[in-house]
Parts: C-alpha cells; sequence; structure tokens
C-alpha cells in the first residue's frame, strides 16, 4: 500500500484538520465532532445534512456551502458515522426551518440517520429523510437492502439545496426530493478495487487486463466481469442499462454526470463522456445539463460512473443555480 | 495498462470534443484546431493564452473562463503545440488590447510558443510572455534549460487572469508577471510514474516501498529516491526545500497549493496539507490563501507537489477574484 499518510486510525482526523484549514473561508469543523459546517449560515432557511462514511471525498464536506449543504456528518473510511454525530450535523443545520437528511441507501447510514432524526424531533427539530439508492447495478448489495446510492446522491445535494436556498419550506423540499430520487440512475466500472489504508490491501483484486461493471462504492461485488473494453464499449454498455431503466423517447431531456471513482485521471473521463454524447445524440437524447470529475469516489479505484436524470420541472435551473462550495 | 480509452493517438481529440461538450456553456473548442477558448469574450482586455502538452489535465482547458484564461493551446499528451496552434490560440484571444503567454520552461514549449509570438506580431497583434520556472527540485532537466514549470503555473492563470479582467493593460500584466513568478516556488514527491497511453507502461518505477523526490511532470528524474515516508516526512522535507529557496521569516504571508499529480486521492491531499500547516504554524508563516486538489496532474501519476507564493502588492485578492472556469 503506497499512501501519502501518517496512522490509518489517525487519517479521518487529520483529513478534517487539513480541510478545515484549506477552506477555512467557506467551512468549519464543530469541535470535538466529525462534522464540517459552513460558516455562512442559511438564517431561516431549510438546512440540507447529508454524510456516511469517509474514502468518498470530495463527498460529503466538499458540497457544504450556500446553494448545496449546511452540514456533511463524515464517518470512519467506508463507515456509517454514529447516531450522535449526525444529531450534532443536524442541530447545527437548523437555523429553525427543519433540517432535510439526506441519506445513501446502506443499512447503517439508513439506521443511523434515522435514529438520529428521532433524537433531533425529541429535541424539537423538524427532521425529513431521502434514501438516494441510484445504482442500477443490482438489487441487494453487501450492506444494502434495495439499490445502493452512489454518485447521484451529488445531485440531490444540487438540486434540493437550490431549493432550500430559494426558500422553500421542509415539505416541499420533501415533496421534491420523493419526486426526483426515483429519476436518478447510475451505473459503473471499475478497473481496480480500492485499498481501505488500515486494511492495506484491495478490498477485490481484477486481473492486468479484467474490469468489473456495477461495482459499488465500497468495492461491493458487480454484475459482470470481463477484458477491458475500449470506452466505446463501456459506454454502449452503461447506456444500454440506463435506457432499459428509462425507457426514454426521443427528445426527453436529461442532466448527465461523468464521476471518477478516484484514480481514473480527468482525460479518460473526457473521452469516455465524448463516447457517451455520440450514443446520446443516436438516441435522439437532449442532454440540458453536464458535468465530469471526481465527485463520489472510492478512494483510489480505478473507473468511472455514468449518473443520469431525467429531468422534470425546472430542475435543470436547479442545477445551474450558483454555490459556494470547495468541489461543485 | 489500463485505461479509459479507444485508440490512443485518438485520445487528443476525443478528450477535446468530450470537454467541449461537457462544458458547451463555459467553452469552445476552435474548428480543427486543438484550442479550447472561452465562450464569453473579454472583449478590450488583455487575452491570457497558455497551453502544452496534454496529460496535465485540467490543466490547461479547465482554466479557460472569466477572470483567467481565454485560450488554452493543448498538444499532444506530452507534447508542446505546434506554434501555427498557439498562433490560433492568439488571435482568438485578442480582442484589441494584446495577448499575454503563459509558458511553462520546458524547450520545446518556450520555442513553439515565440515563434507564435513572432507570427502573431507579424499579424499585428501585440504579445508579451512569461515563463514559469516554479519548480525547485533540480536544475536542468530532460526537456528544460533552467527550471521545469509546474502547478505555480495555475496560479500564474489566476493572478495575471483577475488583473487582466479588471482592465490592466499589457504592459502591466507583463510588469505583474515578471514580479510574480520569481515568488512562486514548487517541489513535489512521486509514489508512481505515469503512463503514457501511446506507450502502454511508465515511464519510471519505483519499488513498492519507495517514492522518489522532485520528479518532474512529465516523469523527469528528481532528486532523491528513498523508503516511503509518512505524510509527516514528506511535509517536513517539502517544506525545509521551500524555506531554503524563500529565506523566510515569522509574519511572512504566503499563499499554499497542495497539488493531487493525478491517481492520489483528496483524503491523502488533505492529510498531507494537515502536515504542511503544522509547520507551518511553528514556522509563524501567516498562509493567506489555500487551495487542494488536483490542478496540474501527470496523467496517472500517484502523489503531490507543493507550491507556495510570497505575497506582495493585493496579489491575495487577486486569487480571490471570482472566476467562472470548469476546475479553479
Amino acid at each position: 500500500m503506497k499512501k501519502i499518510i501518517n496512522q490509518p486510525e489517525e487519517i479521518l482526523n487529520q483529513m478534517l484538520e487539513g480541510l478545515s484549514f484549506a477552506y477555512s473561508d467557506l467551512v468549519e469543523r464543530i469541535n470535538e465532532t466529525d462534522v464540517i459546517v459552513r460558516k455562512d449560515k442559511n438564517e431561516g432557511k431549510v438546512g440540507l445534512v447529508s454524510g456516511g462514511g469517509s474514502g468518498h471525498e470530495p463527498s460529503h464536506a466538499g458540497f457544504v456551502g450556500k446553494g448545496m449543504l449546511s452540514a456533511a456528518v463524515c464517518g470512519e473510511i467506508f463507515t456509517s458515522p454514529t447516531p450522535d454525530q449526525v444529531l450534532e450535523g443536524i442541530k447545527a443545520a437548523d437555523t429553525g426551518a427543519g433540517v432535510m437528511l439526506i441519506i445513501k441507501n446502506y443499512s447503517g447510514d439508513v439506521m443511523n440517520f434515522e435514529m438520529a432524526k428521532d433524537m433531533a424531533e425529541m429535541e424539537g427539530i423538524e427532521v425529513e429523510t431521502i434514501i438516494v439508492d441510484d445504482d442500477i447495478a443490482v438489487e441487494d448489495s453487501t450492506y444494502t437492502a434495495g439499490r445502493r446510492g452512489v454518485a447521484g446522491t451529488v445531485l440531490v445535494h444540487k438540486i434540493l439545496g437550490a431549493y432550500a436556498d430559494q426558500g422553500k419550506s421542509l415539505k416541499e423540499v420533501k415533496e421534491v426530493a420523493d419526486k426526483l430520487v426515483p429519476n436518478i440512475k447510475t451505473i459503473g466500472v471499475a478497473l481496480s478495487g480500492a485499498t481501505v489504508p488500515a486494511v492495506g490491501k484491495p478490498g477485490f483484486v481484477l486481473e492486468a487486463d479484467e474490469m468489473e461493471y456495477g461495482v459499488g462504492i465500497h468495492g461491493e461485488p458487480g454484475y459482470r466481469k470481463e477484458k477491458l473494453q475500449p470506452s466505446k464499449g463501456l459506454a454502449l454498455e452503461l447506456v444500454e442499462k440506463l435506457k432499459g431503466e428509462f425507457a426514454w423517447k426521443q427528445g426527453d431531456k436529461y442532466a448527465v454526470l461523468v464521476n471518477g471513482l478516484g484514480s481514473t485521471p480527468l482525460m479518460e473521463q473526457f473521452v469516455f463522456m465524448n463516447d457517451v454524447k455520440e450514443l446520446f445524440d443516436k438516441e435522439g437524447l437532449d442532454i440540458e445539463f453536464k458535468k465530469v470529475g471526481d465527485l463520489m469516489t472510492s478512494i483510489d479505484m480505478a473507473g468511472l460512473s455514468l449518473t443520469m436524470v431525467k429531468l422534470e420541472d425546472n430542475w435543470k435551473d436547479q442545477l445551474n443555480h450558483p454555490v459556494t462550495t470547495i468541489a461543485w
């Protein structure tokens, strides 16, 4: 394992210290917690809180700021944060209009965020939750009942964050969330496994010429291994899977995110985006919003994921709504 | 070699197509060139052009946009763009106030950008140049007489771009550039070599527990190989080298950039930033601007670099001047 770290057990603390130092104008770490909050409070508006295990940087702390999250609760690497930490995030995010919790669908996260919701409600804070389960690769998984929550979660932060910033009520934000999440689908491909520092070796190993479709962001098994294909082949496989889910027709409007999983250069992500574009052109889709980069990573995994959002209402405007964050 | 590409010789074209599709609201590719220009022209203001070999994404096309570059000229991977391509960039960037060329100090880049300057001047466009040589690792190198130009170049884009945006003349921008570049120093460490796709194997190989200080962004040799150290050890080495160059004293004001070289997770970059911070605290430096992320990469190299700028005049404000780019 070659990593720029000190002791593995110190990584979370030192990463949060480094992050809050580097972006001290935007965010701060709540004392004696692993919660990153925005400095510029969202007074009187709905607060948005997300989080989960670390190892997916810049998610979620990179999306804390005006127009997106109020707080990110950062668990140990690939480990759900505890309910008391989530509660700290909720309390920091609440400025009187209630708090929306955005939870990726992993059993540990769902349980701990729901417990924190109950605890917050006992303290008089109104809380709603949305569970993101955008990964269409497999049903149920190592740590999940149903589908996993992956890169599409960042688009949920973005769209709900924009509505919250515009003063929508908690009830309204919850209604958007319930409509939005079924319209977001993601599918990925891995070229290598991620190495959790405390473990010291990759969670799974692929042959030198092998890739795996549908791997999860914690290295959960995908749906097929095969010989590495050219980018055009990967694009075709992933777009076909998404087509099967959306059953789209010519002229449908979509947002598209190509997301790097950690060690895949932007160069490759742009080549892949070009291949995806050619398929969308052929399908006659109208791609109204696009983004490329490392938004939801799996430590040092090589590979990428493709997220599509079927756009309704004025979600496109929300995707373009200005934000002040580290990483959007 | 595991890469998400099609044919290696198609990468540059396909990457630029993918990039200009993904960010079609911000930039466009000039027809039949490898030049990316901003859509929102800088009418009547100094144009800024940079570029060089590709493989350093998001540099330089990721920094095209309001407040930074007017155009990026993208060569083949690790290969200087030709003078006629640079000329296209200059012509696109000129809106009457002249053009500043920001050149990383590699012999091929310097030669081709200077030739393009001469060609542009024959067409009546006023052009100035600045050569960035911020890498303090070694004197002279595989492709360079003097010191190499690396991640500090992005801070030159940022500061000069802000001045240009504020309407400074070409003469004034050139004066700032001449004062700024000697105040920028960078030093890096590599944990692995980069693989140029057409070559198919890493440019150099390190042992499983080995790292190398001072490697260039094209894999040029550094100044020392040794056993992988903890992040605190790397931070100490790099900060000591920079201290030797700057000869700083308590209270001096600096900007700091921690730059990932391509496949190093943000998690590690933040851990490293925390270690660097502790050293700066001990030295009594005043760190007035900070940034962390992959700005100047070397394809899929693992490692990072540390850049410091001794701040003078109101450079700090220029670093904070708002921009609209893909990657700042």
